[in-house]
């Protein structure tokens, strides 16, 4: 038995699950007092680490510690920072050390996507040359849904949730109007498509996305222009997602590329949405509308998937429970059972299988015309939206954690 | 007792509790078999009735009514049409009176903000004039908030609602970063800065907007500057809320004089969050963000305040109840009785007083310096936003109601 403490940290862009991750972290960790004595937080991720900025929780009231459950962004504050690899600088590495053992950190856990897990893998090796004896365990964490092994990522269901729901709000109001409009909404995904697909799931409704343009199908403007003529021939509307990330088949993005100059000669400025409402606005003689999820679809605790918050608090509690069994150098993963009862079990991945690796939308989960998605794809996502929390709104607001030691930016 | 059919109509932008305020006419109506025979909708509203485009819910499942509590947009098709006034051309009225006795209407329901009133005094000023008896009564609606002698508007308290609770997760979302950034969320909000004002209930939970900006106070562009400034000295970081509506002191719009030639000698486009964050940018040397809430603060029944739905349901209800008493000309109107608890009750204004007016943010809801709102405010909006629906949501999604007569567009 490994007795110490435990670190924690969050990594990458905010989600909505990263901070049930914490808590899944912080609850399972005081469930064994015999091993494990004090559970710290890295105040923006590995950084925190380094600095020697660090967060004690331990004794956080555990009412307050539970509304991480319905928080959005990361609450000990997140980091975008790569870690050299040490054979090249060791500077970092000796500073997060002497923050490990200052703190008699026996347990490192380190929660985000793709970078995060490399940051993960670098530490541990490091630690092993040393001799340092730590068990480290990656939490996955991404909106984006990208990472491989895992069925799927926390953080995903959650805004996918939001983005289908959206998208049938969006729907009705295009549909009250006696004038058709073509909308386009814009959803995040820069390489990936996982979360611009998930608006068809608004269609299980009958108020989704006509079309559905993601960045691993080459984009045609043409196409689009004739996509859209064909739904609004019909529908008189279109509601139009898409990928910020789509590229065209010379892999540049639509958002610069797919500009045309206005009636002065200017380059018309805009994300991608305003590039295509207004480039079909202009070929076809519609109305158009572009809007651009942002930031809303990102932390979207207020509209959150019971299975995604559950998920992403199980497998903070599960990276504790292996870390304690003696695993190490390990990144928890999701494993679909099945679908229809949906069922998953925690396993294992290896750190440096999931570091810096990208996994796109499969092709069997986009239809032939690359204009939308395909009923595979929505079998696997439905599930990952379903049940709501009950206890996130307090007077008609969601109710955030006001822990002693909180610390914004 | 008036025996007859009812019509009604939807009328102005789609709302969350429209189609509330609909159920509650159907469901009301429904219940007085002995008078009323058939619930008809004008499809379009006043559009509708003048074109003969009738829809027949008499015969709809009560079940799948029942969903319009939670459903966006205006279920039967809104419009913006102005009457002219029958003394200038009768034509629109001949044909809205031949649709009433083709039906045989003897209650004519009319659901909108200022203009809808004015279309429904109109109407029943015709009537009178022709000796068509019917009761004609006006159902508030507006997210805007801006309707005299109601206390507040159904629509307003979910949109509120939404506005409040995404402020709460782009402040988390703002306050994981390590670098700070200014982030400028646009409202909706021509000429009554309701909406705007709404963010302000974020702060209840200690996540919400620093700066609040509304049309009804001159902007400057240099005090914004130092506001900001002030606020980022102390916090790193700024969330700003702004009414797309704002002016300068000679009234003219932000969106349009506020804008600056980028390096280029270029205008720069965008609405006027763009330009606040673009200038800011500039002016203070700090990040910033731009994101527009658009549409999905207009229907935003994924997140529905149950004061609010069960008010937009309860006028509805009032309408023909009193209707059915021999009211007509009348507005159902929302008073307060106390905040705290909240309590209030259905009451009577004139068509003719509500009409074409707009009732803006009075000055002691906002603060001495312009740049937010005042307790008073917050103990007037706090109650509007309160409580949840608990049965909006199948498999994840909203529950949208599949009406036998339903017609999109």
């Amino acid at each position: 038995m490994l007795e110490g403490n435990v670190l924690y940290g969050q990594s990458g862009g905010p989600s909505s699950a990263i901070n049930a991750s914490a808590l899944g972290v912080i609850l399972e960790a005081m469930e064994h007092k015999d091993v494990i004595h004090k559970i710290y937080m890295m105040h923006h991720g590995i950084v925190g680490a380094i600095n020697d900025d660090i967060i004690d929780v331990t004794d956080e009231d555990v009412a307050e510690l539970k509304k991480l459950r319905h928080t959005s962004g990361a609450y000990f504050g997140n980091v975008r920072y790569k870690l050299l690899d040490w054979k090249d600088s060791e500077k970092d590495y000796r500073k997060i050390l002497k923050t490990l053992k200052k703190y008699n950190i026996r347990y490192f856990f380190y929660n985000g996507g793709n970078d995060s897990m490399d940051t993960c893998n670098k530490i541990s090796t490091y630690l092993q040359k040393v001799g340092y004896e730590c068990r480290v365990m990656g939490i996955p964490k991404t909106i984006d849904n990208d990472l491989p092994i895992t069925d799927h990522t926390p953080g995903y269901g959650t805004s996918a949730k939001f983005i289908a729901n959206s998208m049938i709000d969006i729907d009705l109001d295009n549909a009250s109007y006696p004038q058709g409009r073509v909308i386009v909404v814009e959803i995040m995904g820069r390489h990936a498509g996982w979360l611009a697909a998930s608006s068809a799931l608004a269609n299980l409704q009958g108020h989704g996305p006509d079309l559905i343009y993601v960045p691993e199908i080459p984009f045609e403007m043409d196409k689009f222009y004739a996509d859209v003529d064909k739904v609004y021939q019909k529908k008189k509307r279109c509601l139009v997602a898409v990928s910020e990330g789509i590229v065209d088949k010379n892999g540049s993005f639509i958002f610069q590329v797919g500009k045309k100059v206005d009636a002065f000669g200017h380059l018309r400025l805009g994300g991608v949405c305003q590039v295509l409402s207004t480039n079909v606005a202009d070929a076809l003689g519609v109305n158009s509308v572009a809007l651009e999820l942002s930031f809303l679809q990102r932390g979207a605790c207020r509209i959150a998937s019971k299975v995604d918050i559950e998920e992403g608090e199980g497998v903070g509690r599960e990276a504790v429970k292996r870390a304690i069994e003696g695993v190490s150098d390990k990144m928890i993963a999701i494993t679909r059972l099945s679908s229809k009862p949906y069922k998953i079990e925690y396993t294992l991945a290896d750190l440096s299988a999931v570091a810096n690796y990208e996994n796109k939308l499969p092709r069997d989960m986009i239809n032939e015309e690359g204009n939308n998605v395909t009923e595979k794809f929505i079998e696997y996502a439905a599930p990952l939206i379903d049940g709501e929390l009950d206890d996130t709104f307090t007077s008609g607001l969601i109710d955030v954690p006001h822990l002693k030691n909180y610390r914004p930016l």
